[in-house]
């Protein structure tokens, strides 16, 4: 296969000629089980950080309960969510912040602190005793609900990512931004609580012809989306739980749509109304973004789920081998996911994609759900190119570059899915670069 | 059974007359797919909160990351950790922070800020850069560890509860708190992720004659627990991530032990080192405190799994029926855990243990995890007193009061699992009882 390796921010020559390298990585891969996992680093006698007393030793601590809701670490100061005026408006409100996937410590929740945040007219704050959801149009009885009638409804918990559309989108035409929080950081993921909208709808009886729905925002950008009747019958829900605590305002306080695995903003925030009808909507946010450009010029016309993707996010550009020495045993770790299903395998290269080898998935895996995967080898000190391939239960798996490109274009800046590569040099440091494939 | 309840604050007599009620719950049990689950209240139609524009829907909100690290809604502020008092030196330096377990919306995630904590000498904030864990005694390759050392281990992520084991304590002798946070309190649940100590010590090697292990944190109050070696191979694990961000402070950052599903004071926070020996250690918090006294005057020696228990979260004390009408349908929730293994079925009674009826189990049902139950009723508007009876899948079921008292009397303040009862009250009160059963 011919392959050429696009970076970002720097413009070195491709120094990578894999077709010389196929089974150079015979003997890297290790099982957890291996002896001498991490050799662990001696420490000097004299570490002042073991001979002499911690201050926090012989101190007594903060009071229990100095914070009736608890904070962070003041060592963490540096682990926040990141906006830039690249893919901003520049004044903040209509723009988008990035989670540090990156340096999310494992698992599959996303503390609510660092979820993603994009918003079209910045975040309301709603008084939750003036929250109305008003649902109606082909509905047998229309009704306008408070809060506290809203969660009398049997609720449900279910764990699921929320990704933007836009994740990645600054790539379609190469490498830009040298960061995975910048290029892969517009998702996250909680356990979110609320009513399945089919328990709902029981109680309030659609009418046949209703085929669409229309979910409205009530922050001054008045989103508003289409769904077609099936998706909001099969898995849809109105939420105001996540990961055990009311929603966060960003995240659309009190109540907002959860559409497992669809497109982000689909998950309409402070929702205001569902109107029931026959026809799609064609809303504002649906013709003026949130469309699949194809070379053409001509959109596709529906495309809501986000399709089988992953990345690895350790290493990452953000988070290098340089402390690594030749010979050392290191975890290569990342995420997967799919808004079509479960994943079922992940493949990881070492070479840019020539040689593939299956990843183990760990912890939970569960549908239209972050998976973790993992990878131990033990890295010789040369340079590679790491790559992650998922595949979900769909059968669907992660195109290529260029395979994405036949397919789509560049116009789009939406539903990337394609394999990233992150070019590991010998010194340990992690590069953002495309190879086409 | 002859039965007698006893109330919690007020001393009103019995009215709760059992045996003539056998039979009384004919038709009160709902499947979620009956139609009409929640009959809302229609809305006047002048409601100023349909008919005007709300201020969030015609002014910009917040810029989109005025908080790099999220914020709860300001309408939140109510929701808390709780202390008091009459379970603490009053310095609240030594003492706990209860967990408002009736106000986590749903699942099995606490928020971090809401985590319980319980600390012996305050929460003591340690710099990552100095900090160092000491593995040593009858170990192959004793060690000191950096941060980022441990940290090269392979990770795993796995959810599970912590509970105190003082959890409940102040009921031994009657009720006393009118109020399921200060009663139950004490536990959480998150996403832990770290190593399992299987994986580090298979690098490290244990010495055959190893057959203890002491844990022992950094704080001012040195906190020491002893350990089979065969719990510390199972499933033990060193942690430094809890719900995908850093340990706060409170919960022992940078790094705590974990031990699925046992007393949680054996979850030493701020660790500082793990000494493998041949024999217990029998320490200070081992036998001032954390023993299991009998009726004797005796103590049981070693008493370490949270055995089986259950709550009914939804009505509480704090969360009771009074906006509920006679006919209303109604959801009974409530959390399910056991410390030895996974939560089997769960039996809730509407007459204070005369009759049972299995609930439903909702969301993710894993091993020494919470696991929420759920029972959807028409409530007739009469009296009832509720009660959840968990099973797990070892067999264990939830005792009853004098049952519990039978076995171990009423001298301890620890290990409480027996069956607890919520009087509801016509008007939609409830109340802590006792039915000892």
């Amino acid at each position: 296969m011919s392959k050429t390796i696009e970076k970002s921010v720097t413009l070195a020559s491709n120094s990578v000629s894999t077709d010389s390298r196929r089974g150079f990585l015979k003997g890297m891969f290790m099982s957890v089980a291996a002896a001498g996992v991490v050799a662990p680093v001696a420490l000097k006698a004299d570490d002042a950080a073991i001979t002499e007393e911690a201050e926090w030793g012989v101190k007594l601590g903060f009071p229990v309960d100095k914070y009736g809701y608890g904070q962070r670490s003041p060592y963490e100061h540096n682990v926040v969510r990141r906006v830039t005026d690249l893919l901003s408006s520049g004044d903040m409100y209509a723009s988008v912040a990035m989670c540090p996937i990156h340096e999310l410590e494992g698992g599959i929740i996303t503390p609510n602190g660092l979820f993603f945040n994009r918003s079209h007219g910045g975040t309301a704050i709603i008084d939750p005793n003036k929250y109305r959801l008003m649902i109606h149009g082909l509905i047998e009885k229309p009704i306008v609900l408070t809060l506290a009638q809203l969660k009398r409804y049997p609720s449900e918990s279910r764990i699921h990512f929320i990704e933007c559309p836009a994740n990645g989108s600054a790539e379609w035409r190469g490498p830009q931004f040298n960061s995975i929080q910048f290029t892969k950081g517009m998702m996250s993921s909680a356990e979110w609580t609320g009513v399945k909208l089919s328990v709902l709808l029981e109680d309030l009886g659609v009418k046949p012809e209703a085929k669409w729905v229309l979910a409205e925002g009530s922050d001054n950008s008045e989103m508003g989306r289409t769904i077609p009747i099936e998706k909001i019958m099969d898995d849809a829900m109105l939420v105001w739980g996540q990961n055990g605590e009311a929603l966060r305002p960003d995240q659309g306080y009190p109540v907002r749509l959860l559409v497992p695995g669809w497109e982000g903003n689909l998950n309409v925030k402070w929702l205001k109304r569902l109107e029931f009808g026959d026809k799609p909507w064609h809303a504002k946010e649906e013709t003026s973004k949130y469309t699949m450009l194809q070379p053409s010029g001509k959109a596709i016309r529906f495309f809501w789920p986000m399709e089988v993707n992953s990345i690895i996010t350790s290493p990452c550009p953000e988070k290098p081998w340089t402390d690594l020495k030749k010979g050392d045993v290191v975890e290569i770790e990342g995420l997967a996911w799919s808004g079509q299903g479960t994943i079922q395998h992940v493949d990881v290269s070492l070479d840019g994609g020539d040689n593939w080898t299956e990843a183990s998935l760990k912890g939970l895996v569960l549908p239209k759900s972050w998976t973790r995967f993992s990878m131990i080898i033990k890295w010789d000190g040369k340079p590679l190119v790491l790559q992650s391939r998922a595949t979900d239960d769909t059968g669907n798996t992660q195109p290529t570059i260029n395979q994405e490109i036949a397919a789509v274009g560049v116009e789009s800046v939406y539903h990337r899915n394609a394999i990233c590569s992150w070019e590991v040099k010998a010194n340990g440091e992690v590069n953002n670069v495309h190879v086409r494939g």
